[in-house]
């Protein structure tokens, strides 16, 4: 074994850094032995140095985090600060002065990919990420090692924990989303301001990166269809009972039947009860893949968090200095397939809308002919007056396969029948 | 990128290596892309020559094995030949003849891991083998790789999919063990001799190796405590239900509280309905691993099979590849550790026993002691008197944890009790 260490700059100590910070500590034989020699923390970047930090070294702490990463004898950078900037300019120049990174960092992978990546190969450095993606789950490494020599026709994740507590919660006590959030919001589990995992903004940027990584193809945060959760009711997952089904909120990456062109989207769906993600409870993360040879895969574990998310940080550091140390570098972009991104109205898949018309003859056949004019076929219709009746019934439509945009426009002609009083929900089916 | 190809020798053409091959021809193309240079079957070795292989070039097919391997140009040799010889002999040769190895034979892997791995390292090759352990399943390359800045204490798996099946039927229909047999081996699910499936031969070699990559420690296929499931019967599942437990014939790798010992085992358990790995149906496999930061993961998918096991054995071949092109290789054996691996007896886990006893006064107080003789706390304890009562009852006691040497010492005794008639059944219950 090499008794010169691998030196490490650590940029950021907050729930996740200081957690990969213990880990090297009481972990360092281990690491050694697993690596071929030591590693060092040389550095900790942080914004508020005042902050105590059990179990760092206080002379390692530096506010200068551009400074430490010019220092030259760094030998892998883990970027665990977030956000756009000063990431990705720490990023960039880590590669510049001849270091590789680990990044946990979700939101610039995501906006950022192709830049980074062709900037790690410039300089001959590595680009790692696994944690960005579903917390402690190995998933970007089983999909760009492990099926490596399969073709994935399909990702469909849970990647965001939060809703999935607040979901969870909605379908096992009845509880509306207000109630649920205030709940997970109370546990820890949203935080004060949950915008970025509600309205999906964090799980797009994980379908971003996990459909590029799956087809070998540049997949932007700009590609990603993004539906929040916050209309979801509880009156959406009564009908999803009747259907067999519970709603998640999901990531889906989908090549088109064609081959020629991917799909990126996030939103709320009906899936089956028997769908292995269904089951998939709490906070929890799962991603299910399926791919030619393979078949259907799940991956599942939890997908966030100090721990978990430098579990995955530190199998990224042990892989980047074993490469390091043979004059290696791992997998970079991959590409090559660079097939079209498709807007959401090319997605094909079902529908469950509920439908609030007026409660007399004629209404159905109306409402089937709009579907019919659209080129939507209808699987069921159930109808039902409602008990406090005011004229008004409920009518609940679930469709064949459709593409967006036919839905669209189904929707659309829909809203203006006079019949129509009101369109109370559309909800996609997967999974089936 | 490089237009010399790399030159691959398949051993073995039957279900796995015939998929292989298509999938090389099929997707030549992408393989090239993701590794960085083309890939060539350069020759295929079988026993029959006269069977028909479709879409294999016949010029290619050799009996020869040994030449092939011994040609000098070959880059990658793909084994799924299976069995100890000759496979482990070609593969050695392989080694010295200047050729990496990917295999999917886990008997081999499990009997002489360690002596493979020395011969690759001798020779600086690479030898893989994710197809050995669940099929398609990444669960090598996570547990090497991305678990590798973490502490893995516990592998709990379902590694069987014929077994799983069996069991899965016994447990939705009522059925019997044979009855449920006999269907599996109807549908293909099992060997006409089921032997290795059933008496968990195949389990154990699987529990081998994983115990080894969890725990960086040396576990032989003769560590493994390995118990058959044909003795699993309806009443069992009944009482399992009553448990709120299914049964699964479970792969069982622990590192002891302590820290210091391993022990690995395949025997079949009572698992809570809540456990992930409860809702695992048909031939499906998973394998559900605790670990110190990550927590708990599940990896999900099929066992076996020609296209998956071909799955697991071509994402290897383009990690060998690439790794060929960088001139590293992958990461080897990491048996560091060394930790001693326990007999059965130190297992400590709890258990659910049904007896067989003389319906008078008294029965219970005498097992009680017995129990407390041997240090086995006792949860709970269930007394049931038979409707064509013949003066027996039936007694069921579920103990907390308890080393199975104990156990086995309270069962001998109780064997010895006049008013014990017999011992119906013994099952462990995990994942509590």
């Amino acid at each position: 074994m090499r008794t010169r260490p691998l030196k490490v700059a650590l940029l950021g100590c907050g729930v996740v850094g200081s957690e990969v910070a213990r880990i090297m500590t009481t972990h360092a034989d281990d690491l050694a032995a697993r690596i071929g020699a030591p590693v060092e923390l040389a550095g900790v970047a942080v914004r508020r140095p005042s902050r105590v930090r059990e179990g760092i070294d206080p002379a390692l702490v530096t506010t200068d985090a551009t400074a430490l990463v010019k220092r030259g004898d760094i030998d892998v950078v883990v970027e665990v600060i977030g956000g756009i900037e000063p990431a990705r300019t720490l990023i960039t120049t880590a590669f510049e002065y001849g270091a590789s990174v680990v990044s946990a960092n979700k939101a610039l992978l995501a906006q950022d990919g192709a830049a980074l990546h062709a900037a790690a190969e410039e300089h001959g450095e590595d680009l790692y990420y696994e944690a960005s993606v579903a917390g402690a789950i190995p998933l970007i490494r089983p999909l760009r090692e492990s099926l490596a020599g399969d073709k994935v026709n399909r990702v469909l994740g849970i990647v965001n924990g939060t809703t999935n507590f607040i979901l969870d919660k909605m379908d096992s006590t009845g509880a509306g989303y207000q109630e649920a959030l205030d709940e997970a919001t109370a546990l820890g589990y949203a935080e004060a301001d949950p915008t970025a995992d509600v309205e999906a903004f964090d799980a797009a940027a994980k379908a971003a990166i996990l459909a590029g990584i799956a087809f070998h193809t540049r997949v932007r945060l700009d590609d990603v269809y993004r539906e929040g959760m916050t209309e979801v009711t509880a009156a959406d997952f009564a009908s999803a009972r009747e259907m067999g089904c519970t709603i998640k909120l999901l990531a889906i990456c989908e090549r088109a039947a064609d081959g020629g062109s991917v799909t990126a989207r996030v939103h709320p769906a009906m899936i089956p009860l028997s769908h292995p993600l269904a089951s998939v409870r709490g906070a929890y993360n799962a991603v299910f893949v399926e791919s030619d040879a393979a078949g259907q895969l799940m991956f599942y574990g939890p997908g966030a968090g100090g721990a978990p998310t430098a579990s995955a940080v530190l199998g990224d550091l042990v892989a980047v200095c074993r490469n390091r140390l043979s004059g290696a570098t791992g997998p970079g972009e991959s590409a090559y397939a660079a097939l079209s991104v498709s807007p959401m109205g090319d997605v094909v898949t079902r529908y469950h809308i509920s439908l609030d018309v007026a409660d007399k003859p004629g209404v159905l056949a109306q409402v089937a002919t709009v579907f019919a004019e659209h080129g939507v076929s209808i699987d069921t219709v159930r109808q039902q007056g409602r008990q406090d009746s005011d004229g008004e019934a409920s009518l609940v439509v679930v469709t064949h396969r459709a593409s967006d945009a036919s839905l669209t426009g189904t929707v659309e002609a829909l809203r203006k029948l006079d019949t129509v009083r009101g369109v109370a929900s559309i909800m996609r089916v997967e999974g089936e």
